[in-house]
């Protein structure tokens, strides 16, 4: 049994936080107790963060990443590759991609994979809008990075059968083994397709 | 390096949650993300219960805990004993012994024990009205329950210091093996405190 803390105010601040994923009671509790620390400028700044969050967030019409304005900061920026497209998942992938400073082209972010045990089907993401895209013309290639998973392979043969009358280049991000680790870890799928997808030494 | 988000409303929520102890960048935008998918109201519900917190939250004038009004409803509830005084560190501790359901008397929460490393001196924490409290009679017993560590004692030895003269009963938290372990994990310190301090066996 659970008792109630001693303050509605503190009671309320800790049910909130424990509402976000991997944050239990406890863990509320020390989180809102170090708010309490803090000065209450800060603390009142803090939730000012999030009252306003969803109505000051927006989406790119553009490629669907996460936005100020109504084309995002990449979708805008002139010196990057509008011939090129990668597809993610979601807003996380976009950063990781950008982090790596590999790719210089556009993004357009699916919001998902096709998983008909979450109940996710094509319908439930940007695939029409890609497709749109595409269509419009000006595009040489298309970059699937989706997950290895067996949800990011069926979403990347639903996408390549839609933009494959298109006539648009399209590729998948190399899989193989990891960098850095001994081979005798990796796992034998990832190993077979570094075989496979093996390339010229230069 | 760490790229920006593209989005000011999502990085300010990023960097208030990193702000929080063991919360980074990474944690923050997965809690961001997760609050992006709930409804809007929920998200404002959410930033108003810290925007309001500091203000609404008050601290008990008897025992210092956290409180809605000026004494707590520990304080306040007249079948507690008012003879028994537990004195504890924090709020966390008072809730942990409520939750044992062992202890029916009132507390006093000190705010934290003596640390000259952190600079934390008897005058920053609440020994003085400890002592007022004492002094104004009708207390039997104080119990000292703060952490088994070289701060929590230093605390006891000047907390008694402080009340002997008083003539008020002073009593420690047992220190032994845990209940449930195996007596060979026990720490050596433990386990002979367990020997010097061994009870009668009913």
């Amino acid at each position: 049994m659970e008792r109630q803390y001693p303050s509605a105010a503190l009671e309320r601040a800790v049910r909130e936080f424990s509402t976000l994923p991997g944050i239990g009671r406890k863990t509320a509790l020390r989180l809102v107790l170090h708010l309490l620390s803090r000065p209450e400028e800060e603390v009142r700044q803090f939730g000012q963060a999030f009252v306003s969050l969803k109505s000051e967030i927006r989406y790119c019409k553009v490629c669907h990443n996460i936005s100020d304005s109504d084309v995002c900061m990449i979708c805008a920026n002139p010196k990057r590759d509008v011939s090129m497209i990668c597809v993610v998942e979601n807003i996380q992938d976009v950063l990781a991609i950008e982090n790596t400073m590999q790719f210089n082209g556009l993004y357009h972010v699916l919001g998902g994979v096709i998983s008909p045990v979450d109940g996710v089907g094509p319908m439930n993401l940007q695939i029409e809008s890609l497709v749109e895209r595409v269509a419009a013309g000006g595009i040489s290639e298309v970059i699937l990075a989706l997950s290895p998973t067996m949800e990011g392979d069926t979403t990347n043969f639903f996408i390549s059968r839609k933009l494959s009358p298109l006539g648009v280049k399209l590729s998948v991000i190399a899989r193989g083994v990891t960098i850095g680790n001994n081979l005798e870890y990796a796992d034998e799928v990832s190993l077979g397709r570094s075989i496979l997808d093996r390339t010229p030494f230069v």
